[in-house]
This record gives structure tokens, sequence and C-alpha cells, in this order.
């Protein structure tokens, strides 16, 4: 009945050999990281002890356009990869509208997301230098999970701090990523010195994944054979999650198909990054024009309400200083379930490409959102996760303001992943308990407080 | 590195437009139904009351060897076939055996499971009949999930009485049935006759299948415009899981693979009856003879030490009697983890092809099957559902057992979903608080006792 089959599935072949390093094309690149102390630039080695040398290499290599995917991750990526390209044809329906919607599902995996992308790739940097054991924080827990199949396959310990809000909404992310061998400990939490000061401070705190960062970056310098790893915001992150954006593109060129609008949830930028990566490129070489928009919790609204300014990648203020756009490392996000968005900065490419008008941003409501999660799945089948629920959300809109226009405008839009361990979020909604939180321009106004000076 | 894919996927357009009717290549047809008062054998027109008219023809139909698939159905189909046919390197290895293991995975989509094959045609031929509601039971929890996505695709109030072991086991299976938009109701319950009736005989019972059967049965047959569906045991539903067993074979072909020996987890039928329907046409029709491994719990082993009998398909005593392999509709299982195969009875159609020395059958403690659940995952990353499990297990043994006689068979096995909804039974297991039940020969006794004479 249909011409375009509802999912493309690339073969195993087709699926990128090469990752996409964006910031080779970008005209201009986001200023330096900064040593907090000195605010000196900061050199490769600087990285040296929290990341392993390889991610720390390509943290900062602004120059190699394509990095070959090492073959134990290629291998690890055929058990969950190709991810399908799936036109949305019962949404486009429902709607009404004349534009043709596609969505690149990267949660048909344990993980439940494209987190297991580039855990893939730092567990197997980490095993590769000799390392014994990695930390990491994770908020929705769909990071964490990632770390811990992949863990798993390269034989390294993990110790995950998960934001304690998510991890009390989610009791079987404990058990899943338990499962997987890994040990999980809730943040805020006495383990670390960056963590009993931040309890100290504020005792009854539901953490955040700044508090988290922090936790798991300390507790990684503290032991020798231990690296720090972080599923989003990184430019390494950025640069393995191109992954997506490749395989989406060369789907969409099968189907003689080029997206005319892109729209991605931002937490901190991991997957809105690696989807729109080779499409950014066309448009920064000026080849192509796709809209980019990005799509924030009105809860956490860092591109929208942020300030484009150096900050600390973490509450305990002992990560180097990005400029990004961020609410500050102080501002405390109120529980909103897409934990995975609750974060106060945001990539520092994704930072400049908006910065630079590259990228539009919109935020949207807990409630609303939950509104575009539960039409879709009633549509499409799949429950999606409250934070890619922020993008069904963004893609719904821009499918209605083509009902309005009558352009048949082709939207793509990254599902990033499953509901499936979110169901108290979706039970809150059932029940109409969800509620919205807005931080007023004075809780803003706190968070700002806590900028560094830089200049 | 590999050249067979670790994963194939059939095209769109390969996916099957018609089921596989066994039956219609069996040498011998299953007893047939007898209505339990007059033990006269029933009529088509006697299931009407029970199941809309399409699935009682269905039902009783054992001549027609391919159903066409409503086309309505094929599009649903779409948003979740093919389901990819994997090659199990990383298990492989692991074991360090010559054998070559696939397995068929039915995980990739909301309901967790292969139950979507089914549901969606049951749900397409009620609407198609102008019903408005429809009753079922859930186990694990799968079923009920499945149909409440294809109800709320099709448009059909549902009510799910879900076994209250499981109900209490899994609470997020009541929010994700309750975000499709249907009811959930713990069973037994007060809501119908026989549920009150089977609360007073034993007021703590954690019920089963057989009691939610009954109640769901009850509230149907007191409706209009409302009937009964059920997502095992049945000949209609292997009739539509027979799409498994045809993508599968289809995909086996293009690889230029056979299977000596397939796997499947047996509760009431649903999936090992799909998954092996084109290749028991080959064993039946002397064209092929691979051997057929059923396996289920050692806590409810119908199979294994059941008893080839006329028995209720439920504890309330209401439904046509069926020939099949029993433990008595009054055995009452353990509360074992996989809750989809608790059933006391055995698909007819199984049944016949296990009692004529078609199939095998094994039975496997809860423990020995999270072992082998939890090393798959680590190795495989997908998390099993512990019904799936089972299969992982017998599969993993055949090909332990080639690894000592050095032959290089074709093992392929389903693992027909995933286990994001049981992590309260993983960790039981991970806390080593996870008990084996297996039922005294006093137990299975009583259990037969309930037996219904018909001889």
């Amino acid at each position: 009945m249909t011409k375009i089959p509802y999912k493309t599935y690339l073969t195993e072949d087709e699926v990128p050999k090469q990752w996409y390093n964006m910031r080779a094309d970008m005209k201009e690149q986001h200023d330096p990281f900064l040593n907090p102390e000195t605010l000196e630039p900061l050199s490769t080695e600087d990285l040296y002890p929290i990341f392993c040398e390889e991610l720390s290499k390509q943290e900062m290599d602004h120059t190699t356009r394509y990095v070959d995917i090492p073959e134990e991750v290629q291998e690890f990526y055929k058990m969950f990869r190709p991810s399908p390209l799936i036109r949305a044809y019962n949404l486009e329906k429902a709607l009404g509208t004349p534009a043709k919607i596609y969505y690149k599902f990267e949660g048909n995996n344990t993980s439940g997301s494209h987190k297991l992308n580039s855990a893939a790739a730092m567990a197997y940097y980490a095993k590769n230098q000799g390392l014994t054991s990695v930390t990491t924080e994770t908020g929705a827990g769909q990071w964490g999970t990632a770390l811990s199949i992949a863990c798993a396959h390269f034989g390294l310990d993990l110790t995950v701090f998960m934001v304690k809000t998510s991890y009390e909404q989610k009791p079987f992310r404990k058990s899943i990523i338990e499962t997987y061998g890994a040990k999980i400990i809730p943040s805020p939490s006495i383990t670390t010195e960056v963590g009993r000061a931040i309890l100290e401070k504020n005792p009854k705190t539901g953490g955040s994944l700044g508090c988290a960062i922090s936790e798991a970056v300390e507790q990684a310098i503290k032991q020798e054979q231990s690296r720090y790893v972080l599923g989003s915001v990184l430019n390494q992150v950025l640069l393995h999650q191109s992954v997506i954006g490749l395989e989406c593109k060369t789907a969409l060129e099968k189907l003689g198909e080029y997206p005319d609008i892109i729209v991605g949830c931002a937490g901190g930028g991991s997957n809105l990054g690696g989807l729109i990566a080779p499409f950014m490129q066309d448009k920064i070489t000026g080849k192509k024009n796709p809209r980019v928009i990005a799509v924030e919790p009105a809860s956490c609204p860092s591109l929208t309400r942020g300030k484009y300014a150096y900050d600390f990648c973490d509450t305990g203020r002992i990560t180097p200083l990005a400029k990004m756009y961020t609410l500050g490392s102080d501002f405390m996000p109120s529980p909103n379930h897409a934990g995975g968005l609750r974060y106060h900065g945001m990539s520092p490419i994704l930072s400049k490409l908006y910065n630079d008008g590259y990228i539009e941003a919109i935020s949207a409501e807990q409630t609303t959102v939950f509104d575009a999660a539960v039409k879709f799945a009633k549509l499409e089948q799949i429950l999606p996760a409250p934070e890619s629920s922020h993008a069904i959300y963004g893609a719904v809109k821009e499918a209605l303001r083509c009902k309005e226009t009558g352009e048949q405008k082709t939207i793509l839009f990254g599902l990033t992943g499953t509901g499936y361990f979110d169901m108290a979020a979706y039970n809150q909604y059932n029940n109409k308990t969800m509620n919205d939180y807005i931080p007023t321009d004075e809780d803003l106004q706190r968070g700002f407080d806590s900028l560094p000076k830089v200049d």
C-alpha cells in the first residue's frame, strides 16, 4: 500500500566505518577549554588524568574530518546497529499533515537509547589503554545502562553515580545495571568529598547530573587504573554519536529524501549533535540548508534562557571550564521526568552552532511533552522515553505548521529511546498528578550568580 | 570480519502475506474440542459467543494451508516486523562451540514480545465484526500489553485480567497497559462470579493464567458487543504466530542455512508453535528432519510430567474441553518469574505433535534459567525475558553437546522477548534470593484429580 517502507535498515556493510567530526567543517571553533585555576587553555595532556588518552585526543581534535571506528567497536555495533529509520505513516495520517515525518529510532537495544554508541567506544578505548575500571554518572539511567553493557563486553569494572531523583523514580535501573555487573550509587553520596560537601549544603537535594559528574570525576582521579567517562556534552561524544546521523543520511538517500527540518531533544547534546552531524556539514558548507531545531525542557532551558559563558561542567566545580550555553553549575533543575535532559549546560559544539545561528531552540513543558508521547505511543506503538518525547513534540509542532501552510516538508526527528523504565512518570501522567515546573527569573539568577569570573 | 551478518532483516516486501496453518499438513488432527456438559464435539458456531466469528473459523479450520493476512494487519505488522534473525557470534565464542547459533528476536516492539503478532490479528477481526470491546487475561503482562497496543490502534475497549502474582511483581505493566488506554484488573478479582468463587476457596491465591482466563471469558460473555481473546494455546494463535517461523525460514534460506535443532520455550505454545510451523511442515512431509525441543519450567511441567487428556482450558471450568498435555486445571503453579509459562495445559496442536513424537521436551529450574539469561545478556547485550531464557538454556545445552561431539550443528532458538519489566526477578537473582520450586508427585496428583471424566 506504501512505496516507501515503514522501516529502512541499512545492511551491515553500510553501517559507517568512520565517525564524522563536525568541527573539521565548522568555520569557527568553540572557545578552548580552560584550566579553572589558571584560566589558561588546556592541552590534550592536561586531560589525561581524567579521560583515557585516545578520548582526550578526540576531545581536542578539530581537524580530522573522519575518524576510523576501531574494528572491535564496529563488531560491537553489529549487535544493535543499524538502527531503523522509520516513516511515521500513522502519525502523519492522524495529524492530517502533508508533511512527511521520519524518525531515527535508537531505542532497540538494552540501554534503551542511543547511548550505547558512545559507551562502546569509551569502554573499548579504556580497555585498550590497559585500564581496569571507569566511573561515570547517569541521569535517566540510559547512559549508565549503556556503559554497564559495554563494560561487561570489554571486561572493565564500572561504578555509576546515578542522580538521586532518578534513582528513586526508577528502582529497576539499579537492577539492570547490576545485572551487567556494575556498581551503582545514588548521588550525591557520602562516598566522595564533593558529594559530602553538596549534602552538607543541601541535605535534601535530589541531585543533578552536575553533582553526579563531580562525584564520578573525583572517584576516577583517586584510582590509578581508572578514568572518568561521560555520555554527553563532550566533543568525543558527538563524534561517536555521528553514527546516528551518518546512518540516517545514507538511509534517506536510498529513499531519495533529504530533511527540510531536523528535530532533536537537547540535554547535553549527545543525540542532537550526532543526529545532525552530516546534515550540519551540508549546512555549513552551503550544500543544503535544513532547519535544525533543538527541543529542551522548560524546566531546564539552557539554550532558550541560559547564558553563553564559561562555566564548570559539574556542580562540584572540579572540571575544566567550557564555553557553552549554561544555567550556571549551581542551577538545580526541578525533578522533571526527562532525567537525561536535566543538565545545566550544553555541548560546546552545539552551543557554538546555536550562537552562530545554525540551530534554533524551543522549550516545552512536561505535561505537553507527555501529551505528545502518549499520542505517539498509541499511533506508532513505540513507547517513547520522556527525553525523546521532546523531539516528538517539536516534530508534531512543525508537522501541524505544514498542515496550516499546505507545505509537504520532510521532517526528521531523533527518537532516542524507549520509556520502559519511565513508567512511574507515565503513571503520574495517566493519573493527572504530573506537574510542570518552570524556573522563575530569580531561580535562573541564582544559577547565573554561580558562573565563574573569566574575563 | 564475518561473512554472515549478525542480524538479518527481510525487506518489507518479504514479510509473509499469508499465515501457515500447520494442521493442513498434519497426518492426524488433535481430538476435537468438546462441550463440557454434553461431551459432544463443538461446532464452529458453538464458539461464536466466546470468540468473534472469523477467529472461531480459524480455530476449527484444519484444511486451509495458507490464510491471507488482512491488509490492515499487514500494515500494522510493518510497524514492528520484520524482526531480526540474529547470529549469536559472541555466545558461540564464549561457549567455544563449533555449533552455529541463530535466534529469532521478537522483543523489539513495545509489548516486548512476539505477542503483538496475534494481538494485531485478533483486534482487527473483532473490530471488523463491529464489536466494541474485548477481554483477555495476561500472565507476565506481555500479552496484555500487546493487546492494549493493538486495541489502541484498531479502536477497541479492552479489559485485561492480570494474574495477581505477576501484577504485584510487575507494577509497571499496569502503567503501560493503562497508557495505551486499557483497563487492568488483578486476578482473581471480585468483579466476576468465577473470581469470587476462586477467592472464597483460596483467599490467598496468587492466581494463575487458568483463573484469569475464567474471569475474562465470563466478562466477555456477559456483554453483547464483547468477545474474549486469548494470547496462547489456541489454534488461531499458532496460525498468527506462524509469521515468526515463516520469516525465520526465509531469512535462513537467504543465508544458505537450515536448522538441525530448533529450541523454543513452551507455556501455552504460542511462540514455539509459531517458530516451528514451516519447519514442522518439512518434518511432517519428510522433506527435512530437524529436532524440535520444547523447554518448560520445572515448576509447571505440562509436557514433561503432565497427562495427555481432555481438560478445561481454565481453572473456573467454564471453557470447552481440549485434549492436551495438562497438569489439571486445578494445578496452581508456584510463583515462578516466567509468568508467561505458568499454564496448566499446552496447545492441542503441540500436544498432538509431542504425543506423536515430532517434538522433544525438557524442563529447567528457575535459577538455572537465570544463569543462562545473565550470561546471554552480558554476551549478546539483550536482556531476555524469563520465559525466553528457557530457550536460551536449551540452546546452550545443545551447543555444549556439539562442543563435546565436535559437530557443527545449526541451532535456532526463539528469543521471544525482553526482560525490562522483569527486573524484580533479576534483582532476586542478583541478590541470590531466588528459589526453585518443583512440584512433588503429590502436588501433581492433586492437579490430575481435577481432570474431568470424559471416557
